[in-house]
């Protein structure tokens, strides 16, 4: 997906929230907006906004001498997503589908998302994707591919969200690699965040190689690359990961949340849409 | 009122809008994006939002060699309310309360406004002031006050909203001075506009001296501080004015809609909610 314009406003507040999260006062906070604004003539349109917002993070958080600056939001996200397990559960044991009502939990934690947005409701949002019409949702093509592929990867993104893929591939059953970002950005998942939430226990964890809050093939390491070509079937989540490879033959089902106007007017569907959608550039 | 940090990624898609409207191609939209990152650096947090707008638009006119790119804008927006005057004045002609009808009306024309967002629909919102409940309404007080003032002062805001307004004066029908900014900035109201809607055949036009777009008391003509202080009420258009003023003990009534989140957090109403505001640090 091309990078738009109108993503930069939303670069600059996210480097703002990341001021409040590390708790500096206003004179601080607004010293990483102006250095924040000073790195836009640095930053080339070609590059994907996942490498943008990567770039911009790297250097905020050389600037605030911090590696990990959303260590605690990450914490928090887990244990909020960790409460909702008996809901969760409770609405896999009454489905008449399991696999399509897994699907759209996977799609509900894609809210837990700092990059898009500041803040959710979780409990609002599991509620919603169950009724919910999706804006396009491919999920019985998806069901049938899911079924005959043997070489499942999953792109994780944000780390609460962990907690409902797990549950996810709990369902799906099979054989999986599950892929996170190399090291902290944003509030993605890393093989660290992947373990405590026990996702080795039910698939193959690693990392993809790719520092940015997305899956940029070039981004991420040789062998991951491998895995990615090897694939029957892959499913990503979340935004980043749509930013990154949506222009790709590659066979993905983008599980997603339209959350915001950028993202909605390039699918073309309304803000806050539930999508999931099979990439039409592969041979799926 | 203060100004806040999160109003710089919106002083950023104000940039881009107006980089838009000035039909750049996407690589000079960039760097109207970079131009205005490398002026946060310079901006005080002391000075008003109506300031910083200034300082920026100024800067970005400079940039664009443009000396007022909304011209069009506002020639569209104005011919756009004038089509609305027959709905407008059946309104006015069926109302119990001519007078209240006609300040709804009034703060309708608010929504005609470049700095806080980018469309707007002007039938919807007419028909949306005339039923809703204001969050805060001290239409009751300012009726009473207006009935007895006898310098009453009108602050403009935007250029189409100036159609509005002409409405609302004739109703009022009393002596009043109705000030515009003293230079184009964004879709503000000038003399020139002022003169071509014909605010000038139903009470006096002057400028405020100030071209920033809000009436920031230290930036009006020393003639025009004199306006204000000797005004026995003030009726305050919009957010630009809202800022610049409200924290004076000036006699005011601010008319406006709470058109962004910044906005309504800082005066505790829902998104979106119409407004009619005595100035509590006045003796009103």
């Amino acid at each position: 997906m091309k990078t738009y314009l109108e993503c930069f406003p939303c670069f600059l507040r996210q480097a703002l929230h990341l001021a409040k999260i590390c708790g500096l006062d206003e004179a601080k906070q607004k010293k990483i907006i102006d250095h924040t604004g000073s790195l836009f003539a640095q930053i080339d349109l070609n590059a994907t906004s996942p490498e943008i917002a990567y770039f911009i993070h790297h250097e905020l958080k050389k600037f605030l001498g911090k590696d990990d600056p959303y260590e605690q939001t990450k914490e928090k996200n887990v244990a909020e997503a960790l409460k909702l397990l008996p809901v969760l559960n409770s609405h896999l044991l009454s489905a008449a589908n399991p696999l399509h009502t897994a699907t759209r939990l996977a799609i509900a934690g894609n809210v837990i998302d700092l990059g898009a947005q500041e803040s959710f409701d979780l409990t609002k949002e599991i509620e919603s994707v169950l009724t919910a019409d999706f804006a396009i949702d491919d999920f019985t093509s998806f069901a049938a591919d899911l079924a005959k592929a043997k070489n499942i990867v999953y792109l994780g993104d944000n780390t609460g969200e962990g907690v409902f893929d797990k549950l996810f591939i709990e369902q799906i059953n099979k054989p999986l690699i599950y892929a996170t970002r190399e090291k902290p950005i944003i509030n993605d998942i890393t093989i660290k965040w992947a373990k405590k939430i026990g996702l080795h226990t039910v698939c193959t964890v690693v990392s993809s190689g790719a520092k940015t809050p997305g899956t940029v093939p070039k981004q991420c390491s040789r062998e991951f690359q491998q895995t990615l070509t090897n694939a029957d079937i892959i499913i990503s989540k979340g935004q980043g990961n749509y930013e990154a490879l949506s222009d790709t033959s590659l066979p993905i089902y983008f599980f997603l949340k339209a959350k915001c106007q950028v993202m909605a007017d390039h699918i073309g569907v309304p803000l806050g849409s539930y999508l999931l959608i099979k990439n039409q550039k592969s041979n799926l």
